[in-house]
């Protein structure tokens, strides 16, 4: 029999797409979704699209219910609110994927500093596994609760990771550019977001250091390379709904080809479903819209003995709530990729 | 065990969808997909966002392959093609639905008048089912073969046969508008379909009644309705990849209520699992995306005695491809919506 | 000498769109603009495409300001904002356009009916012409004030006066489609115009009657007539920023050719610099967007003794700030198309 | 009296655009447009936006017919094409700013290496100006004739120039990341750039130093900075038509303050009509479309040492007819902005 699911701030995107995902998930199923601004509302009124697949209602959160209702808890909410949710709900035992920022960084400090706020309970900070099953599978599985990471980490980790556990690159600020789609703005309505202001342009934004997923970014490639990596991130809003589409630069230590780098990586991501490292071709988001995929192509500027690294995935699903899904496929001991094969779709 | 599928001429965008939703069907497996032009490339290479799901290489079309490897034929070919290979497949006793529009009008001088071609095996036209489920299964399961509706009449006879077979709009020609996505189009090149063609505009196109889906569309309401209907038909080119919205207006006999109407559609749809009436809101074509579902919705303007209807599908699944299985699975006495479940994917 | 010109709430597009196309304008030169919300903001704040073009600072409304400041006004107020500030401009003598609907409909209860408020003013109702020009440009000169035409009801009446003049289609309602960009539903940020709400999405709104640009086109277009004219209207909103693309499906009285009716528009519009009467092809947004363009293409259905006849403009252009300064140049005995001659751009 | 001009190759997205822009010149006026494909069509037949502006036609290229008619040729041919008209056309004494890569580079190796053809005539490749007036200004007034530098070359030297002049960053390669609107790949049909390969797509593309356009920027980066310069090049695609958003990130030698760097950029280009450099906010797309405006904005990442650089512009304008024009006016002793001073547009 499923377990059942509640969705704890779920009037966004992220929400909306576990309740979709879940739609076809074999052994979970959503029994509570909650919305403060929208409870009494028919999920439906907010989302049509989800019409054949639920009838839910939101409500208001109260652990109570979550509790009598739910055995797994994925948390929706925005930065600086998971943080008071999330304790209680571990504190009672139920499975629990946070999706925010809440508690991805390792100590109150950083959050200061990144998001400008007092972390409400740092003593939690370091009892969450950082989600990123291909790179922390094992402590997904031992840790009490999952920090789910950002969309932009998800794409760059998984990038550079190979690179820097194999020691082929040369020491000093990696050079991270990334595309993003604008359901990654969320849902609430804002002047950035609206279709007159999208369409057609392309803007960069928060450039010179200044991206709440920098100190992410950068602690858990420390972790991976064992010593000190800095990024210069510049992050870019293009007219698409979904996808994030980043590229790393970087310094070769040595005259390697393509060949050899894709051997590397290819073998670095040898058992993972849902890695694919292109031969031929440069990823792209069309190519991974709709799915749990992250496609990572490479090439080598042997003139000035650089590489280019490019990762693409979907922001709501490898960069949000299908890897939440996946996070706790694991944490429930089944396979990861249960209820998340569907392909992408085009056009 | 599955039933072996053969797609012919499916480099394009139907075959494409074909063998993405086939990947979820638990009774239909791809076994054979044939495109001139492309023999010996693999699919992924037309089309990575198929990465995960197939490793398939487009073949040559030739019947004794399709014999010796499948049960099931999808022939995907353009008009004026699809009569030169359908006759010998349907010969081979091969399940076949035909996705052009080659064996949808009642007789060859129709295809002369509005395909400007003639028609190869006429003796064939009164032999296929016209396969629009919600209207016509019975036939479906009872012909020899399967012609598969176009998008516009899937979206128009859909929205337009309850009010016909109840017999409270006046005698006229029907006005009919409808929107579409640029994949109807096809995916071969052409000017009218680059992307600094479309974006940002709009256009109407074949007004005046030239458009080629016109007969098909008076036939079969003529049909329903017993007797003759005509069609005052405007297509639009909009900045989409897939959808149609079509809206019908048409002057009511009596003064009913839009409840009384929305009875009406509600009773005539009741057990159809891909048709929606919407009670409240109007039907859009992101609602539908990715999905096999078709919303209708409908209000009435009392001032004038008139009710417009609107119906939103994906052109590509109900449109096409998702109907194309839909009719193989009514055909093989399955459930029609054997792996069609899969829901609208947003945003 | 250039005279001076005041926006009031000029904020939005409209607002902005006067502003950026005044800076080609040789005899008008913007010299306030107010914004109760942005007071205090520059302009390239909030619109940083205006950059090279202006240094202005919104600033609150205030009579005596604008008396002093300008001798010319633009009105940018929402409906229902615009009633209560136009009356003491047209008191003090300035040369107003509005381009709100509040002076547009003939009598108080109709803006009860339509727009759902009491009118405040209702005595100024009959003393503002409708700022059509190339159908009411003598009213436009003579009349205390203008009242700029909406978006829509610009598109129908230039699309359908010829055919409505000339007596040649049968009576009974009108069947009017028309889609529109984004736009038109304003600068401020609301769910229905967010990026993830619009891109790849196709939806009708208003339907049966419900749009207040309904008694406006009537109204309007009986005038013309000379007898009572009803119209089913329908609008849609799709992906593009800018563009209205109208069709209008009559019944004809007897059997015009294409050629007959092409020559009676001709002749219609024989001296309007800015209506095009296309003899070939079909009128699309992308030719007429950036610029004060009309284009308008007419075909007949023989088979139903049907013509559809499209027209295509740019909302914020013809159907708006354009024309508004169209009808100032005509009010101030100048040529019409004095500071609006730039063509359209593409892609 | 207008001096006469002759577009040559004049079918494609840029030719169009020089006709649109001309049509606001007062000193220039198009006499002549040649396009081999399309001679004897209207050039409205092919772009349609031009309807109020020109009823020129294209004609077949013919020497004697050019002298004839113009003294002024703006050459649109594709790169490989070009070198074989331009001799003659500077041979016979006439203005001539030809907008192909044709005559960018300094010698022919570098053509054989980077556009994979040997150069028709290598003798003319010295005697050419780098059409960048913002900084090679003295040798288009004095060279024989202008080869107009690619899109993106012209953001990234204008994004660039003021670093490398002032010596404030260290040597190595600099990372330079381009955004492209779809316009730049041309007006013939291809897969890349249909309306379905491209909407809500991110690409990258001729990743790993193989975009034709890095010899280009060494070349001329090195000439300004009076030493060698490399580029790790990364161009992406994305869906919008026109546009080039451009980044540069570099390290530099000495803990510089934004505010230092604001400063150096606007004295770098103090009296530059087209150049901005923004206090706030981050240059996008959308603020420069329409104009011949190249925007600059900058951050510094402190913790890194890293400056970061973003220019916006439009690729067809700034990066192609525009700048064509501006050189032609300086070429010709006029002011360098006549005909160019219309602003952007929005949304």
């Amino acid at each position: 029999m499923a377990l059942k699911v509640a969705i704890i701030g779920g009037s966004g995107y992220t929400g909306a797409e576990i309740l979709r995902l879940l739609s076809g998930h074999p052994q979970l199923q959503v029994n509570f979704i909650s919305a403060e601004r929208h409870a009494g509302q028919k999920v439906v009124e907010l989302y049509p699209h989800l019409n054949s697949l639920t009838d839910l209602v939101y409500e208001k959160y109260e652990l109570g219910q979550v509790k009598k209702r739910a055995e797994v808890c994925f948390v929706c909410l925005p930065h600086g609110k998971s943080m008071e949710t999330v304790p209680e709900l571990v504190a009672e035992g139920l499975i629990t994927v946070d999706l925010s920022g809440d508690f991805r960084l390792p100590d109150g400090e950083s959050y200061q500093k990144w998001y400008g706020f007092n972390h409400a309970c740092p003593e939690l900070l370091g009892r969450a596994a950082y989600g990123l099953p291909e790179l922390f599978a094992q402590d997904i599985k031992e840790a009490e609760f999952i920090a789910n990471p950002g969309c932009f980490p998800t794409a760059v980790l998984l990038a550079v990771a190979p690179l820097l556990s194999s020691d082929v690159i040369e020491p000093g600020a990696l050079v991270v550019n990334a595309l993003t789609g604008v359901s990654g703005a969320g849902h609430k309505p804002k002047l950035e977001t609206m279709y007159c202001q999208v369409s057609e342009n392309m803007s960069a934004y928060k450039i010179g250091g200044r991206h709440q997923h920098i100190p992410e970014m950068e602690y858990y490639l420390s972790q991976i390379a064992g010593k000190k990596i800095g990024i210069s991130f510049t992050p870019y809003l293009v007219p698409a709904k979904r996808g994030i589409l980043a590229s790393i630069q970087a310094k070769l230590k040595d005259s390697y080809l393509e060949e050899d780098l894709w051997q590397l990586y290819q073998k670095y991501y040898q058992n993972q479903v849902f890695i694919t490292i292109l031969r031929q071709g440069i990823p792209q988001t069309a190519s991974v819209t709709g799915s749990n995929l992250c496609q990572i192509g490479l090439a080598v500027d042997a003139r000035l003995g650089q590489v280019t690294v490019i990762a693409a995935l979907d922001n709501l699903i490898k960069g949000a709530s299908g890897q939440a899904i996946q996070n706790a496929n694991i944490k429930l001991g089944w396979p990861e990729e249960m209820g998340l094969l569907e392909g992408s779709y085009f056009p």
